[in-house]
């Protein structure tokens, strides 16, 4: 038998479970980004009818969930096992939104790592043997997360440059046993690393040596380096995090060659005015759903290296002047 | 090869992991009740050194997480992956105690279930071949939850007879490949039942229809009855939602024989002021590491099915006036 586990903290998928179909859900200022063409529901407003934000998010993911679902031809029942997460408290977005449905639920949370969380598990449930589909899906909300995290926007409060905006949106993705093209190939799990950081309003730099971690672990695991891969593309470090953890990889013997993307830095316009970049857990899910998909399908990429960036703080953690690690957990997604 | 996946919602781990070690803590309170001669440290009070309550039940993870490992006599690097989580806003007791520890990480938000949740994802990484050693856990404490979910304890609120007392301690469970007994034999994963329950001070009436799902699915999926295991152990539905339990599985056909124990009323001494019964995510997590595992090893009971019982709200979800769904998953962990 292969070896399934690999290296310290990597893991490889030998039946390589294939992403069967994606669904993408974004905001009106994520639709005006250059991605713009490439999701599948660009919505006109962030409150989508409903009374609340919170309830407008948990809309939002049962959209993306049931239209996946459509997308594939399957009924929801055919669906073995749902994984999904968002930063709401309890993650009340997802817990509602898997009543929806008739779908064994594991609840998750990875900060806006939650994504690559729940591909890594749901393609070791799949080529473990346990599943023959399951749905990895995360959301993320710009008006839920400010007022949980930070302060309501009606508030008005200024925010520093080295802020970033939470993306509006959702992404799911069908991973099916035996599925075609991209293929989920390996992972990397992040340890939980703390380097002392504590702004809550630069949350860059408190993932960026995770997001090193997770990312050198990967390529000495597997024998890889960058060039390996097409594309690496981090979640939400926004502009900050991005340039320091250039400088980490430099610095650890693993430079990029000029195929690193954040999804944060990436998903909004230039004029728009998102400080440092995006943030949430939609930016790596709706940036893979969305953007990334498109590509694998389309043959313009053909080795991508996912990895979902966690900042992990509360807003009663930040009161008690608490640090803020961070998480980052790598996916290798290839066309084979 | 022999089917891993059973039924609607089941999984068989074939190599049957084996439950290497546990170790449990909890507070004074839990300690004075008919389990205290089961727990590894019995906390002399509820804040242990430290200034706040979130920072001691950071502490009490730490040391059930070291203190485990140390009994096994391995290193620390020699875990592979660590699946936890807890009740508080983006499981900070969970995320900030795995920053003590050079491991693997998946964070995990299933409420008062989440020890199962764990279980039986732990169980998977081991039979799937991916891991030869995880570690599951989940702690609560009574005064973080409190003031998070409800009101801090000093404002003196008053409790109606439905609700139940959060459980301050921590359970961890070190699975290993190959393992000697008690094994991990099989699981139910549950969906998300929401029955339109709304009172966020009667959890059980919330949790016990999950419960009964995820139960008779169980003996469905695998052909049994509850005569078949020694003893269902439920996490925290309390006294109000196991008689609620005991009746939705009489009508379905799956009556308990006098089989069926609920950590959260059996934990605590009847004289102590707990209302309906304990609740929170070590309720199980030290009924089984504490409690149930003695048992286990020695004789007494040779096949248990534990049953982590979860409330999904928030106190933003319960301000906006939304149910209180469920979710229950079951674990089967036999002496073989």
């Amino acid at each position: 038998m292969e070896t399934k586990h690999i290296g310290a903290q990597s893991v490889a998928f030998h039946s390589t479970p294939g992403i069967l179909e994606t669904f993408s859900i974004v905001g009106p200022k994520e639709g005006r980004g250059p991605w713009g063409n490439d999701f599948d529901t660009i919505l006109p407003d962030e409150i989508y009818g409903e009374k609340t934000w919170e309830k407008a998010e948990r809309k939002i993911l049962i959209e993306g969930l049931s239209n996946v679902i459509t997308k594939s031809g399957f009924e929801p029942k055919a669906i073995d096992f749902l994984l999904a997460g968002d930063l709401l408290n309890q993650i009340i977005s997802a817990n509602f939104a898997a009543a929806s449905f008739p779908i064994s639920f594991f609840g998750l949370y990875g900060a806006c790592s939650t994504i690559a969380e729940a591909l890594i598990l749901g393609a070791m449930l799949i080529d473990g043997g346990y599943a023959q589909k399951v749905i990895a899906a995360a959301s993320s909300h710009n008006k839920t997360a400010e007022r949980q995290f930070r302060f309501p926007i009606e508030f008005g409060s200024q925010r520093p440059p080295t802020a970033q905006w939470t993306v509006t949106g959702c992404g799911t993705v069908l991973l099916a046993a035996g599925g075609p093209n991209p293929k989920v190939t390996c992972a990397t799990v992040g340890k939980v690393v703390d380097l002392g950081s504590k702004d809550p309003n630069d949350l860059g730099t408190a993932m960026a040596p995770a997001a090193a971690d997770t990312l050198v672990t990967h390529f000495r695991d597997f024998a890889k380096n960058t060039a390996d891969y097409d594309l690496i593309v981090t979640g939400d470090l926004g502009r900050v995090g991005s340039s320091i953890l250039a400088e980490l990889m430099e610095n650890a013997g693993f430079p990029f060659r000029g195929n690193h993307i954040d999804c944060g830095i990436s998903i909004f316009a230039t004029d728009e005015d998102v400080h440092a970049g995006g943030s949430g857990c939609a930016a790596l899910a709706v940036g893979y759903s969305g953007y990334l998909h498109k590509r694998l399908l389309a043959g313009k990429i053909n080795k991508i290296l996912i990895a979902g960036t966690g900042a992990l703080l509360s807003p009663l953690s930040t009161q008690q002047n608490e640090n803020i690690p961070g998480v980052c957990h790598a996916v290798a997604i290839e066309v084979i």
